[in-house]
């Protein structure tokens, strides 16, 4: 049903999430019809710009009638693979890892966490968020009994690249990619997801100093 | 020296930190002067979106000499606020909050971390990183008494909207926000940047799905 379009931009892409986040909260405030200018203002895009990126995956929507808030999430859904259940595993128990074993909502993605692997003897064993923490020597064992899509890496930077290497050589389709640290694995058609919170600080860094520059020269310091 | 411009999209000013990560990357293999095909190369766009971005920067370099890595480094590191002692507090020093404390590294972006605040007696009077943790209680008090611009969410998400509230009633400039819950403060212009990891585990969850649809046409399922 859905048309798919290899040559989608990266941009594009990296709105598909946002689309569906918002149409997601648009479901649940009970919004069943929503014109592009409308949901382009919510999310802080022109109309024209929303008619375009969903033109990429074969259109959506009447000209004049806007666009049925639950089919266009479906539909959105299905382009980024939420109903293909999805599986993952994670390296790395610590602060982070299990910040996201007890919070981060794995299903809401369409993925299952099956299991997570540690070194220290006082988290292996234990089951956070559903999931149970396994010992790191197992994870080569576990990767050949088990499907698993994606890899988290969650582990101290200096570790990322090896540990990566592991869970590339197991056959994980993705890597995300917390570390901070750069991985590659050439060779491999492995795809890498980094989650970089210093991208996000900086960004901020730039507002707040815009903001401040415009509060300095519109009106007297104090 | 740096012409600033309050027009730039929003996605220019995405990937500035991205430039910003790449040239410190190159600035630390030795790389003292790059083309913008090959800078383009490394981060995944072409040499003409390069020339476009930092042309809206008041444009660096010079037409067939490529760019100093350096000094485009540091001018964009400019831009981003990177050198205006930015400081910030956090509230929720659990998981998120303590792998934060440990292993950000604040001082990258420009940033001092100058304390955490948190309500678990086991975690409340503790030094995290270099930065203490105290009371909740005392969250006003220390607005009052310190130039904060930047207040950090990685409270549970129920608490994110009424913690925020108290941290722009301080008077920061900015909300760092972890919960993966919205916020809003009406009335106010205090910038919130929002990290949402589901946003990044979709776009992998996309990539993913294209390569096995890419596989499975390209060859024999096994």
């Amino acid at each position: 049903m859905t048309k798919r379009n290899s040559k989608v931009s990266t941009a594009v892409i990296r709105r598909l999430p946002r689309y569906y986040r918002h149409l997601t909260e648009l479901q649940r405030k009970g919004v069943v019809r929503i014109s592009s200018s409308a949901l382009g203002k919510s999310m802080g895009l022109t109309a024209s710009q929303i008619r375009q990126d969903l033109f990429c995956f074969g259109g959506f929507g009447q000209q004049g009638y806007g666009y049925k808030v639950d089919l266009l999430r479906e539909e959105i859904g299905e382009i980024l693979g939420i109903s293909r259940g999805h599986t993952a595993v994670m390296v790395g128990a610590g602060n982070l890892g299990r910040a996201l074993m007890e919070n981060f909502e794995f299903g809401s993605s369409g993925f299952r966490l099956l299991a997570a692997f540690d070194v220290r003897p006082d988290t292996v064993g234990r089951t956070i968020g559903g999931a149970p923490v396994l010992h790191v020597d197992g994870l080569e064992d576990f990767l050949a009994k088990n499907q698993v899509d994606v890899g988290l890496l969650t582990v101290p930077r200096c570790a990322a690249q090896s540990v990566g290497e592991r869970l590339v050589a197991g056959g994980v389709a993705g890597i995300w990619n917390f570390t901070n640290g750069e991985v590659s694995f050439p060779g491999s058609d492995v795809v890498v997801e980094n989650v970089h919170f210093s991208d996000s600080l900086l960004t901020l860094s730039y507002m707040i100093s815009q903001r401040s520059d415009a509060q300095t020269s519109g009106k007297e310091p104090q």
